[in-house]
């Protein structure tokens, strides 16, 4: 239903702006000493994430004053706009802070509550996976070098390539579920956040599960995965949405998407 | 005591010429459509790592008759040279057939059973670092910018940024004993593979420990640690050696090196 809608090139071009600039903030703090700071849900934060995630929410309110903004560390405004920007200024802060390369900043354009435009941005290793709704889904190499994303056609659990971000976020009843995804799968991974969505999306991985996602965590994901022939939904099958309990599963196509719900509803 | 010995000039430009080669054989193959392979031990493996270490092979071979090498694909030859060359042609071949760009080509050069060159090439992400025996340790980053390596000050666990591949990979033992650690550290990570003590030799983790290493996987690792400062065992605090039993353990520092020691001595 979402594809039939037209996405106006201006906001996708405001989008990749938003990206690149993002860059210049980020990068220069990549690998040199921050200040982290512990937040209530025990997860780092630096003082680059607020950084990036201010100046995204400076350059919104400047360009399209009427709409929404939901970011990562400040909050909401105008969450009941038509237009909705949502960012993940620092997805994968654990990465960041380890010297490790695969973090992202995650840019959404919602209307009407549905992502139109997702931006899956890696400033360390200059890759970036940009979907849009009707528009599908395209990768950026660090040469620039740009292609067409197209999911793998793996429809097994015995043969997929499975990515879930780290074991211990989840509650034990779900861990239990993850184990025999874990035990089931050909080629079983961890670590990722956003990056394994992009793989996925390029037909490089088949599964992603993973939970206590926010919707400024998933928002991005969404046109990336979909616009690449993907599935994306909460694990009961429904589409995500602002509400939605923070369980994601991603899919290269519907028969392995049904084929590990099964286990991850079983109870 | 290792770092008293004079590493030759020749050897170390052979390893980076090694390596930089080497990259030329394993880029092209990586997020394409390549064979795979299950080996005896349930691993995978692709024509990639045998192209990769075939090459190495004949190069050591005509380069330096009088040399014995080890590999992880085709085994060794001369193991009781002086002079050994050590080669783990593709290390993360699960992150290579997932598209995950951290993979790396680890070359080491033993004298006499003890390491004294140490290459980590990530050739995805183009970073490498090379350690040498009473040299230090260098990092070179995708614009060839190259700077020395000193490792960080941490010395307790719970200020520890802690890397372990895959837990999955411990038996249930050794599982118990890491979750300890995972539950301890200050920033418990997964995945890594190679890379998690290059990083540790940056100085942005502080401690890396795992299971079921062979010594093409550990030996590159050791005079990266050492040169930069660290610490590298067993998990008896005994020095790497060809019989080692798998069981690596990396420090920033010999208290921090202690404290995770006494954990893993649980009996």
């Amino acid at each position: 239903m979402s594809n039939t809608r037209i996405v106006a090139d201006s906001t996708v071009e405001f989008a990749i702006y938003l990206a690149d600039q993002a860059r210049l903030v980020s990068l220069p703090g990549f690998r040199k000493d921050v200040q982290i700071v512990e937040k209530n849900d025990l997860s780092p934060v630096t003082e680059i994430d607020r950084s990036v995630e201010s100046f995204v929410r400076g350059m919104v309110e400047k360009t399209y004053p009427s709409h929404g903004f939901l970011g990562e560390e400040f909050g909401s405004l105008n969450l009941d706009a038509e237009e909705l920007w949502v960012v993940d200024p620092i997805d994968g802060t654990r990465s960041f802070i380890t010297g490790w390369p695969i973090w992202g900043t995650l840019l959404a354009k919602l209307r009407n509550g549905s992502p139109e435009i997702g931006l899956i941005d890696m400033p360390a290793i200059r890759e970036r996976w940009l979907g849009i709704c009707g528009k599908g889904c395209t990768f950026e190499d660090r040469s620039g070098v740009k292609q067409d994303c197209r999911v793998s056609s793996c429809e097994t659990l015995a043969q997929a390539r499975f990515y879930t971000t780290n074991i211990l976020y989840f509650e034990p009843a779900d861990r239990a579920k993850i184990e025999i995804l874990l035990q089931t799968a050909a080629v079983p991974r961890f670590g990722g956040d956003c990056y394994s969505y992009g793989l996925l999306a390029s037909g490089h991985v088949d599964l992603v599960v993973e939970a206590k996602l926010e919707p400024y965590d998933y928002f991005a994901l969404i046109p990336v995965v979909e616009s690449a022939g993907g599935i994306i939904t909460d694990w009961s099958g429904n589409t995500l949405h602002q509400g939605s309990d923070g369980r994601v599963i991603a899919a290269a196509t519907p028969q392995l998407h049904a084929a590990a719900l099964e286990i991850l509803q079983q109870i």
